[in-house]
């Protein structure tokens, strides 16, 4: 099944599935426990995020092509940071280049994908962690590089938690429509050409190891958002590098799960806007 | 106003006031918007952390002293990173030492003076930035040391964000009866004995600045919880090392704030508990 999170005409946050681009199914009930799909239809009036996620955690480097191109050893344990949660952004909703990025290009795509935990989780064993999964989505780690290198004394949750620098979406799709998470092709397309392209079985981490790892003496509460690492290709890496400007297109593209699309604004333009 | 959060005797949560160790004053409404204070005083099942944050972003070496201690230079910018919102842990509520860190000691103490963000806040000028502080509470950065610097590829989140690493509490306390922010001793008590104690007028970057540098082109949600850094006295920087172990009772006392105590135990223990 593929849920979507959306305004209703009276603004009202609803769930709903069968989305044909103007109007859902509504569903009834809690997401993450037990919910009911109505007969009714609801014009979406806005695309929201398919979840407000709990927390956000990012594992960097975790595809062996990925690694290898950022000049990094491969890494012993998974690498983890986190963005805020006030990061999301949902499909069709502009990346905003912040103020503070517009000087100097440095804004970056990660395509990747999403993993969102259903219930509360904690020491969970590699064999039961996808158990805990809610559904899966297409996400976009974006960066700004000089941020995250420089700025926090080489942490890089700064740089990695503007607004709109996790677009996710558009649907989070339920485990029984992806089957194995180790075995889709995830994609980033930039303006119509082909920046990145790899196959989730390259992970020097799985989908449930990652959880696993994560979950090790820790509770990961529902709703949280787990972005899985992103493949080769990223902007930075290039020669020369490419990085957004205001005017591009950007898509993540996941085999089974879908496709997310969002154009890039400046902020500045964007308060004007407004 | 003191305010904390707690189970009430019917298992609901509830906010109150005038908290005497034992029973409350019902706050009704909302604490970020508008609430009253009810005659009526309830039992005090269990005390909680007194918000569930919306994400908790931490400032690292913040306190000149600190800094130096830790042998790293004085940082341009912020250093941040985050903890899982799942670490949190209420005054009285044990500190566990984590399975995976219990064999060789590496878990430490962080006394730390905690912001709580009250609406929504983006761009905020240093000026304005206090406007947004819903209140401030004792917390403490606990940290597991081998895990911070060696196994998350130089990212410190997980070495962060196992359970109750977050202690934070009893109450948080409005901006009214705390004053100016830079004018507070923050002490970190171990088994009675004095192991921090520093001024919050030597942060390098002030509340208002780390706010305002936050939300820099960032929305920082309500409910985020802000630890603004620890001064020196911290264990692993010791000669020998100081690390906690179960049976320890640890302590942050903030000035017009309050006493945050927790004992510390082992995660095996206490499943064996349970």
């Amino acid at each position: 099944m593929q849920i979507i999170r959306f305004m209703t005409k009276e603004k009202k946050i609803a769930w709903g599935t069968d989305y044909d681009g103007h109007t859902a199914a509504l569903l009834t009930g809690d997401i993450f426990s037990s919910f009911t799909r109505m007969g009714q239809k609801e014009v979406v009036q806005k695309l929201l995020p398919p979840i407000q996620p709990a927390a956000i955690f990012c594992i960097g480097l975790n595809y062996r092509l990925h690694a290898r191109e950022t000049g990094m050893e491969l890494p012993p344990y998974p690498v983890v940071f986190m963005k805020n949660p006030g990061s999301v952004a949902a499909h069709g909703e502009p990346i905003q280049i912040p103020d503070s990025c517009s000087k100097i290009p440095e804004v970056d795509y990660e395509a990747e994908l999403g993993v969102i935990i259903k219930s509360p989780v904690k020491n969970v064993s590699e064999a039961n962690a996808l158990e805990h999964v809610l559904g899966y989505t297409c996400a976009n780690d974006v960066s700004a590089r000089r941020w995250q290198k420089n700025a926090g004394g080489g942490q890089w949750v700064k740089g990695k938690s503007f607004d709109t620098f996790c677009p996710m979406g558009p649907a989070l799709v339920t485990p029984d429509e992806v089957g194995d998470p180790q075995d889709l092709m995830v994609e980033c397309i930039l303006n119509k050409k082909k920046m990145q392209q790899g196959h989730t079985g390259d992970m020097i981490f799985s989908v449930a190891q990652i959880i696993s790892y994560l979950s090790q003496s820790a509770t990961l509460l529902p709703g949280t958002l787990i972005l899985t690492g992103t493949p080769a290709g990223v902007g930075f890496a290039r020669k020369p590098p490419i990085y957004l400007t205001p005017g591009d297109v950007v898509e993540t593209r996941i085999e089974k799960i879908g496709r997310l699309e969002n154009r890039v604004i400046s902020e500045r333009l964007d308060a004007r806007v407004k």
